[in-house]
């Protein structure tokens, strides 16, 4: 296990790299980033070439902080990217494929 | 398991489709779509004949995302629709029952 | 498992009955219903004769609809009730006890 | 497995009771009690002598319930108390440790 | 397993400690302490040295509290802080690796 956390940047998709290793991984925050515009910032979530799917919306002033609980594993070739002026920040956690997550 | 999202847009109920893959779906999120409209834009999931339920009610520039946590198998006969002038998009995870989930 | 939902009307509290099938209701959503009130609704669940707790607090215009996470089996005798002017929509799932949920 | 709820009242700590069944209690949500103040309530937990711990801070009128995700068992000495003018409802459910969530 | 909760002041990052106990930290809330500022205070998590990740933006007088999904075990490194003008209290429960969570 371990914490895992990214920020997507305006601009520049994040792909979703397992490493290599084996298990899954949880993403179970966005927050925004620093900035000063006051214009909302959304993240998304694109697989392959199908259409974007809206993860959340992140209004700054008023919800700068968002739950999600996604899950994804190795074979999940997706990448995270951002509408809007500001990054936002992911974070969660890896749980190998070792069993250790029922010990 | 995998990567789920879905848009449904305002007049076009969206069934749930299990792809005859046996397994769970997880929907964890919903998130307004894009437009001007000010107006609030309602998630529902039908079953059958049977009245809708209201899964939940996003404001734009208020609260335009929202946490779900549902879940739905292949013998599942549901659809979710929108009241009001935006789309919702959804998104969460599919885990099929090879037993991956509980490696 | 199944998708479950309710809606609990101003004045009609909504018994919980788990229909004898031996399982596990699991309570994840609050939407608030339409209408034309701004006043808030509350939820709330009664057991037996002990004092009513309250499980969440609507807001038109603000707050619509609220996670919840709450689980009963067939042995819970409750019953859910508003406080308020508006209905408010309980969405969830049933796992019965065929032991599917942990596949 | 059970529904489990309190009333949190200013001024009376409301320590946690196991009523000696072993087993896992589950808080998971927080709502404001009734009443016309509008400051804010807070919800902290004490363990011991230690320094108190705030668990949420509820808002009348802007945010008046609040998803919680605590597990204490049999063994935990804590007590909840109400920082602020109004009560705070609590509930969740209870899980014995005859293994019936794993069913 | 038990309660566990810390309160992070600015300026003092607080590292995560497992006091040689194997098990998982959950962490489940932040809620915003006492003070004045009507400022944002943003949690942050940083590992090794890595960029800090942030975890939720808490806002005075808008939203004070805020749920979190994250877990850590013995190996991870991590250290909370806080950026802005008051503490975050973090709360949630730690379940030792003796077997005890699926009793």
């Amino acid at each position: 296990m371990g914490f895992w956390g990214i920020e997507v940047k305006p601009g520049k998709p994040h792909p979703y790299h397992s490493d290599s290793v084996p298990g899954t991984l949880h993403v179970t925050q966005a927050t925004l980033g620093l900035g000063s515009s006051t214009e909302r910032s959304i993240l998304q979530c694109s697989v392959g070439d199908k259409n974007s799917i809206f993860l959340c919306s992140l209004l700054p002033n008023k919800t700068e902080s968002c739950s999600l609980n996604l899950e994804f594993d190795e074979n999940d070739l997706v990448a995270f990217s951002v509408i809007g002026p500001r990054s936002i920040h992911l974070s969660g956690y890896f749980v190998a494929d070792s069993g250790d997550y029922l010990r």
